[in-house]
């Protein structure tokens, strides 16, 4: 790739990933036929299926009892699928920002949220901590990182009800102990493959439970008995998640990918506290590894958009911030190379002696 | 492609279709990034997705008063939303076979159903003619082809309630009076492009008109209030889906893909009608020009096996038939060439001398 990708998502994916994505779209493994025109019932697309699976267990170390699925419609259908399938009477929704919020909005229709426990006040700048989880709720709700505000949950809670997580853009970004968790889901596109498929990894006993008719697509049942093939799947973006898993492995596992997050997110914000034209917008102890997001300090206002001119000719994309936020976004994905920091670093450093 | 590729879906696409999309997985319209990592939100992408609108409105020649929106979650999770946005008490469905009856299922969860004209009785040999459509339903669904048992609907109803029609495997193969249509819905892998996107077509007038609480992401206004970007649409799939819109143009319209449907399904159903080890499974007024479904003659049955063989040892997959009818299936989607059905239709020659 020729530019620094910041983009918060679709975004950044290993080249390997997308090589082989397009060499599979000219032809897949050497059968002559697109993967793009290859029946999703040929036993070729049945091993992609089953080594999704085999490889996201392996990578997340997934104990028995769970089943991972893929699905259509995004991370927001999983909103309404979530409560759903899971909801009987109350549900726990941490309220960290914007997608915490359209989660609750949907478990809303289907029975009575908990939505106290919220960083709302401070305009989402912390996550919140010490809170007592309620003992008579169905699940806890929580959206692990928040791309919008740029604050990130990084522990896995010791919960008395089951934990459902919103992982949508910090997954495969540190070692996770999934026995804490009812269940976890996320879009792709951002550290798995491209737009179009949604994994869910589920706890098998926590279904079933529910009086309400679920529809047959929107019921995980379904989809856990036919492994991911009740209907056509979303055949590219699996493949590409493939591609990115066997990367990932390569590449030393989670456990790696939480050190270079580590090393990224540390870098810059380093260069952002050190720096006197920047600051961060959140509390230093809630600070995503994944989405890093400051602006600029208020004698300097100004001079954000011609920041982002300077950072554009320096090829690097995706680091307007969102306008909640104002500012700068940083997304620092897995795949986005140290290199692509150290660019952004050096950008603010030559920025700052020139203003 | 070096096969000749006659998959039920996902199926053959067009060379260009396929080669557009893999040479934008590795630059998209050289902006040095790849279409599986363009934000969503850059206008690049923007511009892909208006003109995915306006191409199928110029192509389906679409009135005033229709919204196109792509989706995820294929069309079998618009067999849930369907009757979800539209059905108040009670609803009209033509029974056809497999998919028609799986429409049904979803809409017994919101409301009566009227699923009494079906041909059922012939294993859906035949579409049904001559029936009253009740005026007293919301809407009349129909399936317009039948991939399974072959048979397809190839008027467009003049109807007194709306007509709601799965065309997932049969769009574009024929210019349609869109203004008979309240909803016409369609997964892409068929005639549009890689799984992983739904196309909707709705009159707009249709909706807002039931009282039940509809999440957000399965309500058709949420999509069209926001041009099918409230969330992460798949990139791929609608960008795949331009260049077929594209190469349609670039050949005739669908008025030529009518022609070549006919000039295709014509040459094989000739073959099977003259060749004395086979029969066609269908009525023949009620026959698909994409969907080919055939078999052997009772005193020929134990060639089958040998007959898959004989056309696999001469490069062409994705004939055999569905469990449901056994024998052949021969799916003929817009992009699959005359030299396939020509290779086919020696092939079914040069067996028969052999045997």
């Amino acid at each position: 790739m020729k530019k620094h990708n910041f983009f918060a998502g679709p975004s950044v994916l290993p080249d390997y990933t997308v090589e082989e994505t397009a060499k599979a779209i000219m032809d897949f493994n050497g059968t002559g036929i697109s993967l793009m025109c290859m029946s999703h019932r040929d036993k070729s697309f049945d091993a992609v299926m089953n080594r999704a699976v085999e490889l996201f267990k392996q990578v997340l170390d997934i104990p028995s009892g769970y089943s991972v699925i893929f699905l259509g419609g995004g991370a927001s259908l999983q909103f309404a699928m979530v409560p759903m399938n899971l909801l009987r009477s109350k549900a726990f929704y941490v309220n960290t920002g914007t997608w915490a919020n359209k989660a609750a909005k949907e478990a809303k229709l289907f029975g009575e949220v908990d939505d106290h426990v919220s960083s709302k006040e401070a305009n989402y700048t912390y996550i919140p901590k010490g809170f007592e989880i309620p003992k008579d709720c169905d699940y806890m709700h929580i959206t692990t990182n928040n791309t919008i505000y740029g604050t990130e949950i990084l522990e896995d809670y010791n919960s008395p009800i089951p934990v459902v997580a919103d992982m949508s853009s910090d997954i495969f970004s540190r070692p996770l102990d999934v026995s804490k968790y009812g269940l976890i889901y996320g879009g792709a596109q951002k550290n798995l493959a491209c737009a179009g498929v949604t994994f869910v990894i589920v706890k098998d006993e926590l279904l079933g439970k529910v009086d309400r008719a679920i529809p047959t697509m929107l019921n995980y049942q379904t989809h856990i008995d036919k492994n991911s093939m009740f209907n056509t799947p979303p055949v590219v973006p699996i493949f590409a998640g493939v591609k990115t898993l066997e990367w990932i492995i390569q590449n030393g596992g989670v456990k790696e990918m939480e050190k270079r997050a580590i090393e990224k997110s540390t870098k810059l914000y380093d260069e952002i506290d050190r720096n006197k034209l920047f600051k961060g917008t959140v509390q230093k102890d809630s600070r995503s590894r994944m989405s890093v997001c400051f602006v600029m300090n208020e004698e300097y206002k100004d001079l954000e958009a011609k920041f982002l001119d300077f950072v554009k000719a320096r090829d690097m994309v995706g680091l307007k911030g969102h306008r909640s936020v104002g500012g700068f976004r940083a997304s620092l994905y897995n795949a986005l190379p140290m290199e692509s920091v150290d660019a952004l670093v050096q950008a603010m450093k030559d920025f700052e002696k020139e203003n």
